[in-house]
This record gives structure tokens, sequence and C-alpha cells, in this order.
């Protein structure tokens, strides 16, 4: 009933004309990735998205994933068929190292091609994407063996993978967490303890799955420093690479959750598993970081994706649902009514919507970018900066574009009307699948803590004020271009908001820590609001400049626009929001609730 | 899994120190609602909620509602007792006139209960409600026959009732409808068509269900003019009152849907089903609204009633979930973590909570409480105040309650992090249900479009100039009461802004109607604000005159403070927003969607 087009040209634009990416071609594995090859991905993940992962969105969600008594778990029907197309299209290993059987293209290429991935079905997008973090997070952490032993297979996606950290009594706290691993005189540790909400936990599309897990070696210390990483794949892998007996970890339950059902979210039981020490003693967290950041932005990815397939099917009801007249008169006069996309109020959720996707692509994209830059660059400035950029950013997009995908993909929802609450439409799957995004991969008032708290003054505060430099740089190069004051003027206005509340924060934060977790939020969407000004100014310096040739770069100015007048006006109120302080935030004792 | 408390505290402390209903006992029914009285209704009602309600509000979401094969349905395991606890109680004859069997009690008597109804189960709530709303309909439009035959059943609970607006290819346009009534000899009519996402259209709760049908005679005009509405019984009824043979409608099929799923959503069928005209020929659409107004106020309500039982649980697991630490050291140096109430950003959730339904609460109480002045004061120029208050603020009130209602069970989804995410829980029904009310009785965006288009200007204005100026008399002779300043500030600045909405509609909307349409949704919100505000004032006043009394009225200052601080802001972004105009919102083509 749904459907979904990959938005190719909107990410044609970003790759090709406003982060021009072949002005990188020094940088390894960017040379590949000429303009002709980028768009035959496009294309092609375009053709995967649209024609086999998005037919089995909607019946994935409706038949969802059953365990069977034995503990292993199925997939839902054509799963397995699309997972194979997959895996054959080579898509698992599209920026992963050629030297482990990858094709080394850029990551800002993959994050697109994962976009689509997400879009179109965003249960079924999980499974390779959970592998691909524990893949890298092998690569960043493992030993030369390590390496040699598990990531062609998993680049290949021959084997699956996932992170275990959750335990039933500890999210967010890892210091509380209890699993724990006891060495064994061959150097390898037996794992044991329960691990829940994991995604892709137990499923049958890959022969073995690659399990990283948190657990507390015997006599480690408490708290995160005594938490090691562990290798724990699911059957014993012999000294050839095939598969042995099935190690001691099992799926003792799905959870049944409210979306994302084509998923199998497991409660996971490690048994005396065996397991192999990954990365250093008690800094299991640092290492497992890797994945974490990843997953993060993957996310945020998600955000954004979900917005963009329920967009797409709101905006074609829309088009279609004849219902009422223009108040400016009647625009489909030989009908009964006109289209409903001729009322203001569902403009506004529509451009609401193209507003934050298309902008959040664009600084989602660029922060791609930056990780490109971060893992490739010979340059250590460039790599430092691109590490800083990352690193204040990945909360920043993580907790915004996911908050935003999902109140867009609500407004989708609501151009529908009623057809909108009912199953067979499909847009209530889009909302609740979604919902997990501001959940997962740490609660967004997680990551704006982990902004206000970790990156907002590491290193003096290096990453905004470099930022910030940026911005201001554009800025001024940019003020002769005819038509860009408004988006200038909207960036420069926005940047100073978010100055005074870091100002406000350097005041009073010191004094009384709870005024930073009380600013948090409304910091974290200041950063956004920025983040995305600083996206259409740069959209819209090249659509001023191409306009006329293709009516694509009218239709992105009068969005950016719509940007600057009827989105970028918040950042006033999280400002004056944020100046109030914890006062009344915090002033009522804990049983008045 | 979840609780739920009915908040009676409050519900005095409005009904009792801040509306004072006991002020109006010359109003008739008023003179029986002592303050004792009131208080054990709401003592009964909150133990029906709690005890009765409450613990089968999810299992009723698991199990859902059965369509059998002869179309009759089957209400989830517990409802049929549940619903004979109710009618046996009375609850249904509450507010409605004793001529009919009432008790006659204040309607924001009534409105204190239906809250706990619908908090404690929202899709048992609305089987009730809407028998209630079509029994409001027979009285105010009935003939005395009409009215004797069908309101002491209906009243005393024995018969359910429902509207049938929605047709497939028409929702909001009721101009289209194709539901045909013929004339017979004998001065009924034969109402055939099909009518979708009829709420309660069938169950086994009541022994009949009176269905209002909207429908055009043969030889009726086009469009809404030629809308007629009909009684149409699902069982005949015999002189006596005795139930007859079937009529002709069934239920053709159950909708599969987001929530709500203990409330079957029906798909009915009229074949030549005899229908009785209620109110005038093709003045049905007239005679609907008296339905649609009083079910608006019932959908704002379940809004505020699912946030409050989502915050309550919220609340409890934020109390309970020990997690991470303090940012200002230990509150619980005892225990391995302290709890997640410490947290500045749960906090924030949990006070958005409170904050919005404290508010919304007192709004919704005093919009109400004019209800109640409307149908039975003695005064014409009170009659017409209140009637232009509720029309003015009956969509405000629906838009507002209903998406803050939503935003606000979300947040306290969010609270519980993953296990938000899980079925079990609990707390994504509260999400799910929640979702409908935005959708339904006139989607929200159809509220603004009232709003705008119909009231804000009907009568020259009169509405909101007489409700500006009860606000400045209110601040006016309130300047002087220690520690109001700040609510009677932030009430003048929230008016002047909406003052400044309004004026610039004034030069703007009547050139392009489409500034109008653009402006609706923002206008609604400082609508909303502005009235958010006026409650919080009030409220305010009496808890500065009684604090040190009880450390209620600190934390209701508290909570109002933090509305000031961290809600009210938002009124400066909505006028931004809104004088932006139209321009951005409808300049791109529709193919460009």
């Amino acid at each position: 009933m749904t459907h979904y087009a990959a938005p190719v040209r909107d990410m044609q634009f970003l790759l090709h004309e406003v982060l021009q990416i072949s002005r990188f071609s020094n940088l390894p594995g960017f040379a590949d990735a000429s303009v002709d090859v980028i768009d035959a991905i496009l294309e092609e993940g375009a053709k995967l998205a649209g024609e086999v992962l998005h037919p089995i969105n909607h019946s994935g969600d409706r038949e969802g994933c059953r365990r069977h008594p034995d503990g292993s778990v199925t997939t839902p029907k054509g799963f397995r068929e699309a997972y194979a197309a997959y895996r054959q299209g080579g898509w698992q290993g599209l920026g992963a190292d050629p030297e482990w059987g990858g094709q080394g293209l850029p990551y800002v290429v993959g994050v697109a091609v994962s976009e689509m991935l997400s879009a179109a079905n965003m249960a079924f997008a999980m499974y390779p994407g959970l592998a691909r973090g524990a893949a890298s997070t092998i690569e960043a952490h493992g030993t030369p063996e390590q390496k040699r032993f598990y990531l062609p297979k998993m680049i290949a996606g021959e084997w699956g993978g996932t992170m275990n950290l959750t335990e039933p009594h500890c999210g967010t706290d890892l210091g509380l967490l209890r699993a724990k691993a006891v060495r064994q005189a061959d150097g390898t540790y037996l794992v044991s303890g329960q691990k829940i909400f994991i995604s892709a936990g137990e499923h049958d599309l890959t022969s073995n799955i690659i399990h990283l897990v948190l657990a507390r070696i015997e006599g480690a210390p408490e708290g995160v420093k005594g938490i090691s990483l562990f290798i724990v794949p699911k059957f014993h892998i012999n000294s050839d690479g095939t598969l042995g007996r099935r190690n001691g970890v099992s799926c003792g339950k799905i959870e049944e959750k409210m979306g994302i059902h084509a998923n199998s979210t497991c409660v996971m039981n490690y048994d005396e598993a065996t397991g192999y020490l990954l990365g250093e003693e008690n800094k299991g967290l640092k290492a497992m970081f890797t994945m974490m950041n990843e997953a993060r932005l993957g996310v945020a990815l998600q955000g954004l994706a979900v917005s963009e397939v329920a967009y797409q099917n709101a905006a074609s009801y829309a088009r279609d649902r004849l219902q009422g007249r223009s108040l400016t008169g009647p625009k489909n006069p030989g009908k009964p009514a006109d289209p409903i996309i001729v009322h203001p109020d569902v403009r506004r959720m529509l451009m609401d919507q193209r507003a934050t996707i298309e902008g959040g692509r664009a600084w989602m994209y660029s922060a791609a970018l930056q990780a490109d830059m971060h893992r490739r660059s010979s340059s250590e400035s460039d790599r430092q900066k691109a590490d800083d950029y990352l690193g204040l950013m990945t909360p920043v997009l993580k907790a915004y574009l996911t908050e935003k995908g999902y109140w867009q993909a609500s407004n989708a929802q609501q151009v529908l009307g009623g057809h909108g609450y009912i199953t067979e439409w499909g847009m209530e799957q889009f909302v609740r699948d979604a919902r997990i995004a501001m959940i997962y991969e740490g609660a967004n008032g997680i990551q704006a803590l982990d902004l206000v708290g970790r990156k907002l003054m590491k290193d003096g505060g290096r990453a905004w004020t470099t930022w910030f430099a940026d911005i201001d740089g554009f800025i001024a190069e940019s003020a002769g271009v005819a038509g860009l004051a408004p988006f200038l003027d909207g960036l420069a206005s926005a940047k100073s908001d978010l100055g005074e509340a870091i100002a406000w924060l350097g005041g009073n934060a010191m004094s009384n820590f709870d005024n930073a977790g009380a600013a948090s939020m409304d910091l974290l969407h200041l950063f956004a609001l920025v983040a995305l000004a600083e996206g259409w100014a740069r959209m819209a310096k090249v659509a001023i400049e191409k306009r006329g040739e293709d009516p694509f770069y009218d239709n992105k100015l009068t969005t950016g626009r719509y940007f600057l007048e009827r989105i970028l006006p918040d950042a006033k109120s999280h400002l004056a929001k944020l100046k109030s302080g914890a006062g009344a935030m915090m002033a009522l004792p804990a049983e008045a609730f």
C-alpha cells in the first residue's frame, strides 16, 4: 500500500553539488567514487530499496519474528530472500576496507545507501547495520588474527553481528552491569549473564552471529572501570573458518514491542559461553564506544529515513485525496472537490517534513564526510578537526533527527486523517517504527547530557569554536551572493543565540551542575538549528548559482525559505527556556510526583 | 502493570477552590452539588476508574474486539462486567436531565468523572461517551415523542449510541456524502449506504444501539445543504419499549488500527434500514454539530486524560528506577545508584507533563463550567457569553490538548527508556491510544481552520474581545497580590502576542485567504497558551492565598513557574511563524511534492 522511491536527485545534489566529494579524490577510496560510480550505486540502491525491501516492510511488521522452542528465530516471509539479494549485491562491504573484501568506498556514499535501506524497511536494515557496527569495532580494536578471522565473513554478509550492553537492571548506567567473564587457561573466557533488548540477537539470515558482549572479568574493579568487551560467536568457528558446535548463548525470548516487529529484539542468555577478549581488559566501554558512535549516526539516519518514506506517502495522498475547496477558489473546478494539498495547514505539515528532512540530510551527509576525513585524511589537523566535529555533533544528530523524524512521521500520518490510524494504510507503522530511535543507542536525554557534559567544553571548547569560525568564514565569503542574505542572516542569528546559550552556561553551570542538565536539551536543539541553518545556507548558495537550469533549485530555495520562516524561530524560544535555569525544574520534592 | 489513581485532590482544588462552583447554586442542579456530594462522586468515580476500568485497559488492548461471521461483535474480557458496574452505578445519567432519569448534576462534575474514565480506559469510556453524545443530540433536536422513546433507556445506560458521518470518500468534506434516505408513506425513511470509522458501531455491552446517521433524502440539494440526520436503531423498538426485530444495519468489518483496540471501529452497512428523521429535513449537519461539539470537548478531555495516566506511570518509574548519579552528588548514597528523578532532563519531561496537564485541566474545567452556564443560566447575557467562549475555545481545546496529550504521553514513554517501547510495560499503549485524538472528531488542522475561519471574527470578534476584557479585569483586580506578578506578566505578555497575531490577520488575511489558513495552527497555539496562562494565574492566586496550609499549594506554584519559564516562551515563536504568512508554505507546485 505504501511506496518508497529513494530521493536520488536530492542525494546527488548533496554529494556532487554541495559537498562536491570529487574534491577529495586524494583520500583513499574517493578516487574510485567518480560521479558515474556514485550515481550507479544510488540507482542500484534505490532499486533494492524500492523493489525488494519496501514491499516486505508492511508484511514484516504484521508477521513479526517468531521464536521457536529450541530458541531459533524465524524472520518474516521474504526476509531471507531479500537478505540474500542484499548480500549477493555486495552491499555489506560498500564502505569496508578492501583488505577484508570491502569496496572501500566513501562512508558518505554508504550513508546515502543506508538511508535508502532504513527508509524502505527499517527493521530489515538493522540486521546488516548491526553487523557492520560489530565489524567496525573488531577492525578498530581486534588483534590481527581476530580481524582475519571475523572480518571477511562479516563484510561479505555471511555472518551477522550484535552489540550486548543492556541488562534488566541497567541500561544507561553500565557501571552496574553484572555479566561476568571467567578467564580460562587457554586465554579464552567463559561469559555468563543475561542481556536484554538485543536487536538482531537471533535470526535466520546468516549462518553465524558474532555477538560483542560487555562483561566483568572476575576480580575486576567495580563500576565502568571493570568492564571488558568480548567476542562471543553463536557457533564456534574451526581454525579453517568452518562452523563448529553451538556456543553457550541463546535467545530466551523475543520482546513484544511497539514497532520494528520484523527485527528480533532478544533476551540473550549467556551460559558459560566461550568469549574472546576484544581490546584491552577493563577497557571494554571505550572499545564499545566505537560501535556506539557509529550506531548513533545510524540511528540518526533512521530518524531521517523513516520521516522521508512517511513524507512521500503523505505527499501522494495529499495530491490525490479530494476533499474540500481551496480558500482562494476551486483549483479543480471539474471535480467535486480539490486535492487536499491546496489547504495551507496540509502544506504546513508537508513543508515541515520537507524542510526538516532536506536540511537534516544536508547536515547528516556533511557529518558523514567528516567521518571520512577522520578516517582517511593524511592531514593530522584535518583528522582532528573532523574528530572534534563528529564528537560534538553525534549526540546532536542522534537526538534531533530521531525526535524530529518521529514528529514528522506523525505529521505525515496526520495528513491521511482517519486512514492514517488504520493499519492497512501503513502510516502508523512508520510512527511506531520511528519511535524506538529516540530511545535506543542512548536515550535522547543521554545524548543531551553527553553534549553538555562531555563534548561542549572538551579541549576548551575547541570543537564548537572551530565550527563557529568555519561558519563565520562561510558567511564572510558568501556575503556578496545575491539572494543569499536571508540564509546568512538566519544562520548568523541562530549562531548568536547558541553563543549566548553557551555563555550563559559558562556563567551558571559551574555554580550548579543541574543548570547544565536543565539546559541540555534546549542547548542540543540550538546546536541542531544552527547546523540546519548552515546546511540550508550552503544548499541555497549552490541553488542560487544554478537556478534556472531546473525547477529543482527553485524548489530547494523555497523549502529553505520555509525553514527560515517556520522552523528557525524556535531558536529564540529554546534560548529563553534554557536561560530560566534549573530552579523550577528541580524544586519539587520527589514524593510530589 | 500500569496503575491509575484519579487526581482527586487536583480536581477538588479546581472545582471547590478555583472555580468555586458552590457560587453557582442558583443554577439548576448546582444546589444538589454540595462540596460533600462532589467529593463523594469523585471518590466513587476514582474507585470505578482505578479498580474496575484500569485493570482491563491493557488486556483489552491486547485482546481487542472480535467480529463474528453473523456481524455481532464481542468486546474484550471483562468489558461486559465493567459496563454493568458502570450502568448500575448510575454514571451514565450523572449530568442528564432528571426528566429522563438523570441526576442533573453540573456538566463540570461530569467532566471530572469523564476524565477519570478516559484515563483509566480510553477505549472503554468511548462506548458510554458516544451514547451520551447521541442522547444529547436527541434531547436537543428530537420531538417530544422521540425524547420519551429513547432518552430514558439511553440515560440509564441500557442502550448505546453512535454518530455516523464518514464515508470512504468523505470525512472532513461532508458535502460529498452519498448515503441516501427514501421517504416512506408512514413518514419513516429507508436509509442505505456505507459509513466507516464508526466508533462503538457494534458491541455486546447494551441491548440496543441508537445510531445517528447523516444521509441525503432523495431529491435533496447537493452539498451540505441537502444532508439530514436520522435515528436508526439497531433493533426496532415496539411501542411498549420492548425490542423487536433487527433493523437493516450491520457491522461489515472492524478496522485494524494503531490503538484503542478495545473499542470497535466499524464499517457500518445500512441496507434499507428504517430511520426516523431527527430535527428538520436538510438541516442534519446543524443537528449533528450538537453531538460534534460535545464530542470535541470529550476528545480534548481524552488528550488530557491519557497524558495524566501516562504521567503517573512515568513518575513512579522515575522515582523507583536506580540508574546513574545526580550531577550535584549522590542522593542515594547507600544504594548503587540514584533514582532517575534526580536527573534534570528526566525532570524536564515530567514537569512538561505536569505543567501541561494541570494547566490544561484548569482550562478544560473552566470551559466546562461555561457549558453549564450556557445551558442553565437564567441570564441571557451570561448564556451568550458562555456560548461565545465555548464556540471559540472548543476547537482550541480539542486540537491543543490532543496534540500536547500525545506529546506528553510520548514524553512519559521516554522516561522509561527501553521499557517504554516494550508492550508489557503498557506505556506504548497510551501513546497509540492518544494518537487517534488528534485525528477524529475533525482532524486538528480542521479545528484550526474552524477557529480562524468561523470563530475568530464571528459577531465582529465578540468572543475573543470579551475574553480579553475578562483577562484584563482579572489582571487589574489581582495586581496587588504579592508573588503573583510573574503570572500576571506572563499572561499579559502572551495575550499581547495573541493580540498582535490577530491584528496581523486583520491586515493580511482578507487580501489572501491562504494567509489565514497558513496562520491557523500557530494562532490556535497562541490562543491555547493565553488560556493556559490564564488558568495558571487563577490557580496561582488561590495557591498564594492558601500556601502554608499544605505543600500542595507550593507545589502548584512551582509547577506554574515552570509553565511560565519553560512552556509559555513558545508564544513568541508561534507569533514569528504566523507573521511569515503563506508565501513559502504555498509556493511549491503540487507536482514538486
